[in-house]
């Protein structure tokens, strides 16, 4: 495309949230899956903000990887001489979109040292569209590595099954994914026997998403309620739990989606193996630990509700955390694309990340 | 009124799932709850069995009942030559309603017993509604008995909070309920700080009947998705897990609702105590150990859709068994009417029940 100096990523393969045309970005619009899908194209970084306050795109991943394509969208809109104070405005539009996102920053702060380094605008606009589809290539690079780490530290002789939470997939990163990098690693080299999907009360990200994504590209996937992991994983044949990761402290705590916690002490428990899989970036060596995460609420309806469906007496009260913390002594490996911390504690964990 | 020679118990108080009226059965369909409060009257043992079957009633000693006064209803309609014929055959039907409900075999063969005893259909009209209140009038009086041990098992000295899982209550009982009927003692007792109540899926009983039941008799209960259990038993307020039983095996593995495993695990290891209350009629002395229960599977759609709404993508395979087994070692008292069995084995299960 003339008008597209620079083309999204090569290597994306299968399931994509979304899609770089140099001028315009597509993101899958996630809220509608699996029932349908739809994607939504936008020339702007108002556009994609709103996409992310409204949850089109979700997963900490996507949500930089979009914010950096929005940055690039802003550059090819900012003309005469204030282009420069147009693109910064974009920034603060961007950042706003979902304040607790540490990917996002990390993406708007690499995309911020490059418009500081452009002397002109047409540099900018060709300048950020490269830094974007950096961002989006070095995620993937990532995932492809971490996956590669994980096997070798799972080591499967022959085909084993493995349980994972929420989506950690291509959905939820610039493609691959983490944990279910991980996964689709193992069904490329014909060592997966199986994947059991928990539904992920209360968004059921396992049903909508994983199970989505799983299914349509032919990784055998087994869905199950949340309260169902433990009777999997006393039936023996789970070797490895696996999951992503929103933060990782100083100690190895993993701040995660709700519901991880539970599958950590279910392992211990069982004697199966309990693994996280997340990029450096989630790695926050400023945090002690897993206690100083304030744990996070959201709103009562989505344990009420389902797609707007009364489940529940309305104005019931309802304890509804968007995460927990997994202690380190609970996990038997961090992968990350820098290595493995295998028996985090804090010493380990300097010494990957120090 | 002159056509009920016998009415319903007089201790009935609060919730209640079914009415006796002498000449109906009133059943309260569960399956609309908390949407709507809507009665089904029934007048003959055909009615009553398809309530059991379409779940309009559920819940072990409640489908027992309801049968008891399904014979009942089919005694006044018995007459001529014939009459036994007739009892006998709305037995079978009653029978057929719920293949795997111990408690409805139970209360059936008391019922066959009142009838080979009578000489006339009026005898039999009068005798099996009299037998039908006292079966519920017992479960009652069972599950007030229950309530009582388990407070002086968990001997509190200010008010604690618990957590549940499914529903236990007077919904599912002929009133007050097992574990939910120790809550609500608790609570009469002012000992009740708070009750967790898991959601409960698939079927969401934690959400639709639990919630229900104790926010409208003002019980102060909080609903959480069953993934937040660990979390909640990790803040270290919940001082005992509480829950029912389907089965009762020799040596005290308790089989019950799916997800209850993970919260006897859960418990373990946050050394939060867990407590099973069942009637004795739950204890099932003929079987050695929960490794001879089959886990049977429900539908997939449970888990794929809630209320008829799609969650997940049609056809993806899915795992949903009804129950699960926990072992006795994970379990710190059951309760029965008959007493209770602390730290149960099978020695321990053979001196109240053998």
């Amino acid at each position: 495309m003339a008008d597209s100096p620079v083309s999204g990523p090569a290597r994306a393969v299968g399931t994509v949230a979304l899609r770089w045309h140099g001028h315009s970005l597509e993101l899958l619009d996630q809220r509608l899956l699996p029932l349908e899908e739809q994607w939504i194209a936008l020339d702007d970084a108002d556009g994609v903000a709103r996409s992310i306050r409204d949850m089109v795109v979700r997963g900490a991943p996507a949500i930089g990887i979009s914010a950096a394509y929005g940055m690039a969208l802003a550059a090819r809109q900012a003309r005469g001489e204030q282009w420069r104070d147009h693109i910064r405005q974009a920034l603060k539009v961007l950042a706003a979109s979902r304040p607790t996102a540490v990917n996002l920053f990390w993406a708007l702060q690499r995309m911020e040292q490059v418009v500081e380094g452009c002397a002109t605008a047409e540099q900018a606009r060709h300048r950020l569209a490269e830094e974007a589809v950096a961002i989006h290539e070095e995620d993937m690079a990532a995932n492809l590595a971490m996956a590669e780490h994980a096997v070798g530290v799972m080591q499967p002789e022959q085909p084993l099954s493995v349980l994972t939470h929420c989506n950690t997939g291509a959905l939820a990163t610039g493609g691959y994914g983490t944990a279910l990098g991980v996964i689709r690693r193992l069904h490329e080299k014909a060592l997966l026997s199986k994947v059991y999907a928990d539904e992920t009360r209360p968004w059921l990200q396992g049903s909508r998403l994983t199970a989505w994504e799983l299914s349509r590209e032919g990784i055998p996937v087994t869905l199950n309620a949340d309260g169902a992991a433990a009777a999997i994983l006393a039936q023996g044949d789970v070797r490895w739990v696996v999951v992503g990761a929103d933060r990782i402290t100083a100690n190895g705590d993993v701040a995660n989606k709700i519901g991880t916690y539970s599958l950590a002490v279910l392992a211990r428990h069982h004697r199966v193996g309990f693994m996280v899989v997340a990029p450096s970036s989630t790695v926050d060596m400023q945090l002690p630990s897993g206690r100083d995460i304030p744990i996070e609420e959201r709103e009562a309806t989505e344990v009420r509700e389902v797609r707007g469906v009364a489940l529940a007496p309305a104005g019931v009260d309802v304890f509804n955390p968007v995460f927990d913390v997994t202690p380190a002594s609970l996990i038997d490996a961090i992968v990350t694309e820098k290595g493995v911390v295998r028996n985090p504690g804090p010493e380990a964990m300097k010494a990957l990340f120090g």
